[in-house]
C-alpha cells in the first residue's frame, strides 16, 4: 500500500483534487501534471517551430512511449501500436481478421457495448455468427461454458472484455487464454478498463490483441490509446483492413510491403502532443507502481461498497468474485440524470450506465440504469466518506 | 488580396513566424494562437474538473465545430464527421462501401500514396480491381480518359485526390463529379491538401465523401480532420465497417440502429482539446477569408516558382494548368536529406517527397525525390526572397 506521503504527493500532482471528488475514473481519470504539461509543452513547441519539425525534435521521446507501454504490460516495444482510442484499437484488431461467412466469434454477455456493435457489424457484413458464453453465479463469464462452446462451434476468435465497464467484474482472462492457446484460436482482450487499475501481464493472459485507452485508469489524455499485438499475429501477416504509408511501403503500382512491427496497425498521422502525454501517463503509472495501484483501487472500492451497502434504498449491482474498482449502484426511486446532477451539484463526479450501453447485463438485472462510482489510487477514504454522506442526504430529498 | 495590415496581424497571431521561414505548410502549417490556446485551455479545464466533465461544459463549442466546417465547404452540419486524420477519414469512407470481387475502383496516377495502399488492400482482401486514368499533357488527370474508363469498367467508386501532395496539380474534380452524378457512381475526393488553401465547395464538386486533415493548410492541430458525407450516402444506409455506441445504438443482442447523421462515421472517443482547436482553426480560416487565402497562396507559390526558375541546377517538377501552393523541385546533384538539412540549418522549413510516397509520378518524371516548398498566406515575399537566396547559396556549396 502507499504511504500517506505518497498519497499527498499524488494529490499535489493532480490539480483536479482541489476542485472535485472525482469518482469518475472509469470514465476519464484526472490527469497528473506531467501529463497535461507534456501536451502544452509539445503544442508550444509545434507553434514555435512547426508540427513536423517538433516531431523530429522529439523523436527519442516518442520511442519512449513504446518502451514504457511494453514495460507496463510485460511485452516488447515492437508489439505495441499507438492508437487514438481503445475502440480504434479494437476495431483495427478485428479488421485484420479475414472473416468468412459462417465463422464464429465467441464472446461474453458483458463485453463492452461498442465491441458488441462491432460484432453485429461483422454479422451483417460478413455473415459472422455471434455466440455468447453463459455467466456463472458470481456474474463472471463461466469458463466451463467457454470451453464447451469452443468445442461445439470452433470459433475463429474469442473476444473478452477484461473489466466490464458496468459490473464490478474482473473476467478470468488467463483461464480463457489457456484454452485459446490449446485450441489455437485468435484471442482478443479489451483492456480498456483494466490497464492502469490492475497490474496487467499480456504474457500470462496469452492474448493476441490487448486494446487500451489512455484516459481512464492510466490517467492519460483523451483521444489516445494503444494496442498490443502478439508475435504470432505479426508473423502470420495479418494487417488491418486499411494500411497507409506508415503501416506499409508502396513498392509497385499494385503492390505494398507491410511494416514488420505492430506499427503495422497504426496510421502515420497522430497528435504527438498526445503521444508525449501518453508516455508521461504510462511512466507515471510505472513510477507509482501497478501492484500498489491495484491494491489501493480494490481497497477504496471495497470500502465504498461496504459503506453504500449500509444505506437503505441503494442496490449494489456488482458481480464478480474478485471485484474491480468500478462500483455500480441502482436507486429505485431516482431518475438517472437527476441523481447524477444531484452529485455534481455537490462537486462529486460520477457517471451513468444507461440501458443501451449494457443491454444484456441491465436487462438480466432488471434495472434500466446504474450510477457508476469509480475511485482511483489518488482518492482518499475522506473523499469516499464525503461522497457517501452526500448520497445519503440525496436519498432523503 | 490581403492588406499589409492583415498580413501583419496574421503574423502576430503566429509565433512560429519569429523563428522560422515556414515553407512546409503542405506538411503541417504553423498554428495561429487561437488554435494552440484552444488546446491548452481545454487541457487545463480537463485537469481541473475531469475529461467528461470538461466535455459537458463545452458541449456548445463542440457543436460549433460542425457548423464552422459546414460553412467552410458549403455543406450542412449533419453532413460533417470529426476524424483523427484525413487518412482515418478516407479509410472509414472506403470501409463503408460493400465491395464484391470484381468491383472496379477508378482513380488517378497522382492519388495520395496512402490511398493507393488502401486500394491495394481492397484488391488483396476483396478482389477489387484498380484502374488508373491517364494524365493529360499538363499533368492533370485526363477527364476524357476518366469518362472512357467509366464506360468500359462501370466502376463502383471513383477516387480523386483534389490537390496531390507532390506535384503542384489541382485536379478537375468538378468535371469528374459531373460524370459521377450522370452515371451514379460513388465519388470519393481526398481534400487533404486542398481545404484551407483553395476555397472548397462540395456542392459544386458533387462528391459523396470529402476527407480533410486539420494540420495542413487549415492550420489546425495534428491528429485531427473531418469527413464530409453526402445525403445520398447517409440515406442509403452505408456505415463504416466498424461502428460503436456513438455511431449506432445497441437495441437487441444482435441488432443495432445506425446514427442518422454523418456522425455515423465517427467513433465516440476523441480529444476534445483537438476538437476545440479544429473549430478555432476553421473559424480562423473563415475570418481570414478562403477566397483571399487562395489568391495569396497562388500568388506566393507563383512568385516562388518564377524565382526558382531563374536558378541553374533546379528543375521545377510541378504539373497542372492551374497550380496549387505546392512547389516541387529536384536538384540533380544533391541527396534528399542533405538538401533538406541545408535549408533547416538556415531556419527554412521544407519537406521531402521520397520515391515510395509518389511512386508513379516520380518514376514517370525520372527522379527519386523532390524538395517540397509550400508557402501559405501568412508567408511574405521577403521570406521567399530569403529562401531563394539560401537555395542559391546552397547550390554553390
Amino acid at each position: 500500500m502507499f504511504t500517506k506521503e505518497q498519497i499527498t504527493r499524488f494529490r499535489t500532482d493532480t490539480p483536479g483534487c482541489l476542485q472535485r471528488i472525482h469518482l469518475n475514473n472509469a470514465g476519464a481519470a484526472l490527469m497528473p501534471l506531467p501529463v497535461s504539461e507534456a501536451i502544452t509543452n509539445h503544442i508550444h513547441l509545434e507553434s514555435e517551430i512547426g508540427g513536423y519539425e517538433a516531431h523530429a525534435a522529439k523523436a527519442e521521446n516518442i520511442q519512449g512511449f513504446y518502451k514504457a507501454v511494453a514495460k507496463l504490460i510485460n511485452a516488447q516495444p515492437h508489439q505495441v501500436a499507438y492508437m487514438t482510442s481503445a475502440t480504434d484499437a479494437y476495431s483495427r484488431a478485428l479488421s485484420s481478421i479475414d472473416f468468412k461467412r459462417g465463422d464464429v466469434l465467441l464472446t461474453t454477455r458483458n463485453d463492452y457495448v461498442s465491441n458488441q456493435i462491432a460484432f453485429i457489424q461483422l454479422q451483417k457484413r460478413f455473415g459472422v455468427k455471434i455466440v455468447r458464453a453463459a455467466d456463472n453465479a458470481d456474474g463472471e463469464v463461466d469458463v466451463g461454458s467457454v470451453a464447451k462452446l469452443m468445442d461445439v462451434h470452433r470459433p475463429k476468435v474469442v473476444a473478452v472484455t477484461h473489466v466490464p465497464m458496468n459490473a464490478g467484474v474482473v473476467q478470468p482472462v488467463e483461464d480463457i487464454g489457456r484454452l485459446c492457446r490449446e485450441k489455437e484460436i485468435i484471442y482478443l482482450v479489451d483492456g480498456c478498463q483494466s490497464a492502469g487499475q490492475l497490474a496487467v501481464d499480456v504474457a500470462s493472459i496469452q492474448c493476441d490483441f490487448f486494446s487500451v485507452t489512455m484516459r481512464k485508469f492510466l490517467r492519460g489524455p483523451r483521444g489516445a490509446g494503444f494496442l498490443y499485438v502478439s508475435d504470432r499475429i505479426l508473423e502470420s501477416g495479418l494487417a488491418p483492413i486499411f494500411v497507409d504509408l506508415h503501416s506499409a511501403n508502396w513498392i509497385e503500382a499494385n503492390e505494398y510491403e507491410l511494416t514488420r512491427s505492430a506499427q503495422r496497425f497504426e496510421l502515420w498521422e497522430r497528435s504527438y502532443a498526445l503521444v508525449e502525454a501518453s508516455r508521461a501517463a504510462v511512466e507515471y503509472a510505472l513510477w507509482a507502481g501497478p501492484d500498489n495501484i491495484e491494491g489501493r483501487v480494490k481497497y477504496l472500492a471495497g470500502y465504498l461498497r461496504d459503506r453504500l451497502n449500509a444505506l437503505p434504498g441503494i442496490s449494489i449491482m456488482d458481480g464478480g468474485k474478485i471485484k474491480s474498482g468500478i462500483v455500480g449502484i441502482h436507486l429505485a426511486n431516482w431518475e438517472a440524470s437527476a441523481f447524477k446532477a444531484a452529485l455534481t451539484k455537490k462537486n462529486i463526479n460520477s457517471s451513468l450506465i444507461l440501458y443501451n450501453s449494457a443491454l444484456l447485463d441491465l436487462r438480466a438485472k432488471g434495472v434500466d440504469w446504474l450510477s457508476r462510482l469509480s475511485p482511483h489510487y489518488y482518492n482518499t477514504i475522506e473523499e469516499i466518506d464525503t461522497a457517501v454522506s452526500v448520497i445519503e442526504e440525496t436519498l432523503q430529498l
